[in-house]
């Protein structure tokens, strides 16, 4: 049995670690770490654990965790980990990071988008960007796994076949996200209250989200060029879910391709990669059809009066997201089947 | 592998089916009946089972979907299989019916509160009321099992430990119900749609909802008395779970018991039920921590100024109020591990 | 022009004022007081009022409020006015107190719900409890309004008219009262982000809920005895609405009471009472027909089986449970029209 | 007074009519058409007019409603008007009509994307557009007026500005759009249940949705010039509100325009409409901030980076998408205050 221990256990992502690694039966929770909460039962803090996970949270120093087990699961805020992680604690543990800590090669970037100086820049050369479809040879034989964010999964799927094929315009990519309110986390914050989001639809983080370098930098690195786009987030009032609508001019000499074609690029591009659905040509994903699971389901649609391309992709930003393509990138990892524990359906309605 | 056949496939409670037991590795899914659905591919009418439920969805009459298969899910509206079921199919295939048509042994309170003249009423003695919790023996050796009500389970299981042992007034019950909207089935009425539902609240139903003689009949074969009480219910704006808050007097003699005591007696009463999760004194169940799974949490409470109990549950009413309990219904008949294909943790948030 | 201070702008009840008296033409807005969120700009907090009230939110010291103004409503937290608030002061400027502070005549109440000991037990007895349709000759000459809570306008109107017709048995009071999440405030609480809410229905304060306190203290004056009774709030993931669900025994004499007869009470009850409108026997209140507006709606059902009446009443917690009701008070306080400002009809869907 | 029929009373629209000209003092409901609900009360069908509206529900022929009234607001099906309305009835009084019937100039395009031949061209000729901030004078002398579709009326206000102003690329126009569910109107579909819409967010009507052609047409007209564009449409789990995220590269010679000068375009071409409220630079719309409200919130973003306006607008979808704006030209057309019975704040939360 592997053992796994969890940073951030009390937030929504922590608990979807839980909940999903309660059904792997290779895996053994070792240690549940929290900050403002440790010294908590979960299932206090989480009620529906109740008779499932009654540990006390604790706060042990990092050494200890990685000293103890096999593989930490961090579902930590940003900044935290960057600060404290060494070189030493990966030779003992494998680490995979759920915060954006090191998920950016350009540690400018940090403080561009994040406001702070990267403080552990050698470490961001040894981390592998654990977007499973995409570096699952890398993944391998990572002991610093960055779990990328929701947005940049979602919307890297959608995009990364029409970039990688030079059929879009680089210059042209625009990206209109929604995302379910869990996205931003269980902190208290006004913003994030009941009343303050139900019945409203806003855009937010307009033009300087702080996922839009993680995306440029995926489709700079994808398409071997310097890519910048624009990349609108929005907030629905639901508790899951992420849809990217994602539109591109055609380069010019694609400008006759087919609904055809451009299905057949993205169901060849996704030919083996389980978690992620193709949808029929015409079918539009909707966020309701991937909720609880790891799939993403995408799809293209032809403008051809406006020689344009509208990419589209649909997953659960707690599982595809986050917890789910964590375990998903522990199993490529540790060699157990990828889709272990990953494999219930999606809960609908 | 046992042969299962669903009926009413493309209903919220027929997909509830497929989607438990897609996780069940002694079951095969054989036959997926819809009335008019059939003919449509399953994946086109339940997005969500994209690339994993695409058979077409058939309407064969009931004899022969009796001999192709060992048991029979039915999802299938009230007064369907009253009107077509015999005594022979039941020696060819188990019945699971999640409708109502079999589950009062009173066959004039079908006239009361369904509104129709039951057809069967030699079959009507023949079931089993399949409340896995309190009739488990029963169910071992059933043919026909009459899959309860979502209310019903709920109520029941929340008010059985203390009726059973004498503690609270017969006369005094009132059971003030709250649903979300997946209980109204996926009809396309006017009073389903989503803005007449959201951001609203009401009561429905008022002293003649169906599930009353349901509630009432259980309860007095508990009882071993006549019940009647009142019972309301709620529509509440959320997809999934029914919360029960029941009111009864204490009985004059128990009017010292204390806060421990009644306590125990609910633990003890379901000290060998896995899902039905007792929870610490001074905790109030949630629909939230329930959802997606079987599990049914119940508390009490007790009321010294009024010398009443509050006692209280919240269950997923497509789970344990319909699918879920089905399928454990199906483990108990057929020898297989109770909770199997039914350990999912609930899905917060 | 009457010249109105708020104080507690910045919240769903000080808001809620705002949008109201802006159609009200007798009054003048002449101070917004805040606490936390004084020096900021109104419409920087409650972004739906841009280009309407763009004044600065300010802190003065009560006394000078009271001394620029004819009337205060107070929408501040509990605790608050009760420290500071004087004989002189009431002299200056007309007091309307949207707080529990000055609702219970029994100041030891005070100590049992709300944990304080309250300071100012001579003004209590000199504040007019503001249940407009009950109290409007006592409020005309009050200058210390206590203005009710949400659920107690709710339930005290539901109950009063089979109360004083001396129909129900006093004992045998129970109110399920289920609330949206509007009521709980503006404050940054982990119970009120959007995610713990929404897809969830739960009972709280069970037993002790302080609008236990202030509901018995209402049905006790109105029924000439002491009463106690049960009652169970619920929170419900919508906005705004409050819905009550009350059961009480008949006495024994009134058994054979018709429907017609309780139709007959209620409606005589409330036939001067524009505000309170008596829906047609077997109409069950929805939350949603009273969204925005306030109105209450009330109804009632005879449950002959059971010798049970259930009393039903539905309103908007912000309007006719807090700022609406407030403004009425005002109206009859100052002499203007009852309903000035308030004759905007709901908001559905 | 003037005498104003309702059609098409018991819908969403129709019920948003009835709501607002409850508060018209220069106006006379004096006719409620309905189709299948015509012989039932108005507050059976709309619970929340109870006490307000409780004529019966009628189904004259349109000859004489135009006879009795001076003015028909018709929030009819798509290809009702069209095939009825004739010259002779337009004489004795003017059409506002909330259906696409007469908004498009082009008749062809009811061919393509409404898909039936215009059975009355002349009359599409005769009317006016009533996109009340672009063609007020127009407005004031029709006699058949277009009210504009809610996508249509956001999307136009948000561009017209830029588009005027030559500063944005006519072929690079990207509309994102978001609407709540009553802009499906109040008619029973499986994909309007509550079930099927909550905890959920698609796109739908990809690259041909009917409003595609009317936003067309309007741009083109404002830039003299034939436009075309995308317009994807989402769906969002709320009652009310329109969000419009539009793109445009900018033109090449104004790629060095400031954030002042867009703001200053947006804040002049709005100067005197009172119901576009600009908002401040840096603050992005949201739907909470105008639902129950005729205003339009609209602001501007440059994202320098990509030389790129992003163009944001919100509405609510019931008012100034539909009934709201219908009023609005009833006022410009027969000389009242524009405003009137329009000045109610947005509700919030």
């Amino acid at each position: 049995m592997l053992k796994v221990a969890v940073l951030g256990t009390s937030g929504y992502g922590g608990a979807e670690i839980l909940r999903i690694l309660n059904a792997h039966d290779e895996v053994k929770l070792n240690y549940f770490g929290a900050n403002t909460q440790s010294g908590q039962r979960i299932d206090k803090s989480l009620g529906h654990f109740y008779k499932h996970f009654d540990s006390i949270m604790d706060n042990k120093d990092l050494e200890s965790v990685c000293e103890e087990n096999d593989c930490i699961l961090a579902a930590t805020p940003h900044d935290f980990l960057a600060k404290i992680l060494t070189k030493d604690m990966l030779k003992k543990c494998v680490i995979i990071d759920l915060s954006a800590d090191f998920r950016l090669k350009n540690a400018k970037k940090y403080e561009e988008y994040y406001n702070f100086t990267h403080p552990n820049i050698s470490l961001l050369q040894d981390s592998v960007y654990g977007l499973s479809e995409l570096y699952r040879d890398s993944i391998k034989e990572a002991n610093l796994i960055a779990n990328p964010g929701c947005y940049p999964t979602c919307s890297t799927l959608c995009i990364a076949p029409f970039l990688k094929h030079g059929i879009i315009d680089k210059k042209s990519i625009i990206i209109d996200a929604k995302s379910g309110v869990s996205g931003a986390g269980r902190s208290t914050k006004l913003d994030n209250l009941f009343c303050e989001v139900h019945e409203n639809v806003k855009a937010y983080g307009l033009i300087n989200h702080r996922h839009t370098a993680e995306i440029e930098e995926n489709l700079s690195i994808i398409s071997n060029s310097e890519i910048t786009l624009s990349f609108t987030p929005h907030l629905i009032p639901m508790n899951r879910g992420i849809l990217i609508t994602a539109y591109a001019q055609l380069e010019s000499k694609y400008e006759s391709i087919t609904e055809k074609e451009i299905q057949e690029i993205l169901t060849n591009f996704y030919a083996n990669s389980y978690f992620v659905r193709v949808l029929e040509y015409g079918v539009a994903p909707q966020t309701r059809w991937v909720k609880g699971s790891n799939f993403v389901d995408v799809s293209v649609c032809l403008d051809k009066r406006n020689k344009r391309l509208i990419m589209m992709g649909a997953l659960d930003n707690l599982v595809k997201g986050a917890a789910g393509q964590a375990i998903q990138n522990l199993n490529i990892r540790f060699g157990f089947t990828e889709h272990k524990a990953l494999n219930q359906l999606p809960l609908f309605p």
